[in-house]
């Protein structure tokens, strides 16, 4: 029975990690879409939306069944409520990515502009952050978990900067405004995406600290209330 | 035992009501801060970010002790999840009263513009979206939730009339650009809120037709994981 339930905690894993990759997916397709203004790519990226939710209510009720299937131990249950808060994450990482398919096809109606911001180099970082914060959960590492903390400062100061000189682009000229409004709407979605990588490693970083109090709970109770368990 | 732990199911619902008011009265500050040009009550909206913050950890933390307390059963496990899902987008719905407070922050430096779209409308069906949201927590009511569905589209789509108007005002008057970005950010904060309201919603759809789903365990274990439950 308990090898039974290691064993669903692994496929759990496992299913959170194809999660991640779909997600990951669509941000790269979203800005492959823009880069070379192709929506057919955006069709893509909109049925991968739609397997993204599919697969988040999946994981969650198999979150719900493990909770469901046994007394798991505390740091099984702080995993699972992690995989819960990193699949809600990942799942909007799949939004952020529709947002950009969505302005890429707006873009459609308007000619291609030369934009002074590298849209690419900014998905790029925010993918990265994706990809180590999954990373940090797979080895149960707060420290890179912290290190994805620290990325987010660089894609709030791109994001910062693109505001700024699509700001002064579009009062300078005005008829780039739809080209640049769509550009600064696409840096706010990375932004987003970079956001949604800093949650899921504060909650690796909430897991694997759970891991270490743990520790601790051959001496005393882990807490007043879990104090009574049998 | 049983009743005590009934008594902290309550006690967590207590908090995330706490957690719903705190975000609500965010948002309506932010709001009222951007109707008068009132930087003072940003710092309100600053300071009541990290009270939210910390409720959220904390629910999350009684939500987690909960589980751990003794084997729930699957309806209060899916009320704890959704609990879990509703602080999350609660916190988030702090989030974007704060961005919308950076924005009013940043609006200082520039003269007021008599801009053509209706920000407080649009707060105040994105602030009554939250409230029937917990509500239809509250009461267990997937009906009202379903409502709250219904209204996420009108206030897409009061975004999208403003995302058009400020466009077309920007590329008229460029000089102000500054003014109408900030308001169309604003705009898409709220239609954030609007988006968290709506994941509660369905969180507490999941939550109830999975009490539906109960009523039928009497016949059948409920899936074939947690028919291995004793």
């Amino acid at each position: 029975m308990r090898l039974r339930f290691r064993q669903s905690l692994d496929d759990l894993k496992e299913k959170l990690l194809v999660m991640a990759g779909m997600a990951e997916q669509a941000i790269q397709r979203a800005i492959e879409a823009y880069r070379v203004r192709d929506t057919s790519i955006c069709d893509l990226v909109d049925r991968g939306e739609l397997a993204i939710n599919r697969l988040e209510r999946e994981i969650d009720q198999m979150a719900l069944d493990l909770l469901a299937m046994e007394q798991p131990m505390a740091i099984d249950l702080r995993f699972i409520l992690a995989v819960i808060k990193i699949n809600a994450d990942l799942e909007r990482v799949g939004d952020a990515a529709r947002s950009i398919s969505d302005r890429v096809r707006e873009l459609q109606a308007f000619p291609v502009a030369d934009l002074p911001i590298d849209i690419p180099r900014m998905a790029s970082l925010a993918g990265s952050m994706v990809r180590k914060a999954l990373q940090a959960f797979i080895e149960a590492d707060a420290q890179t978990a912290e290190t994805v903390l620290s990325m987010d400062d660089s894609v709030d100061k791109l994001n910062g900067a693109a505001h700024y000189t699509l700001l002064t682009l579009m009062k300078k000229e005005p008829n780039l405004t739809p080209q640049a409004l769509n550009a600064l709407m696409i840096s706010r979605s990375l932004e987003r995406v970079a956001d949604h990588a800093t949650n899921i490693s504060e909650d690796v970083i909430f897991w694997v600290r759970g891991a270490d109090v743990r520790h601790k709970m051959g001496e005393k109770p882990a807490t007043e209330k879990t104090g009574t368990r049998s």
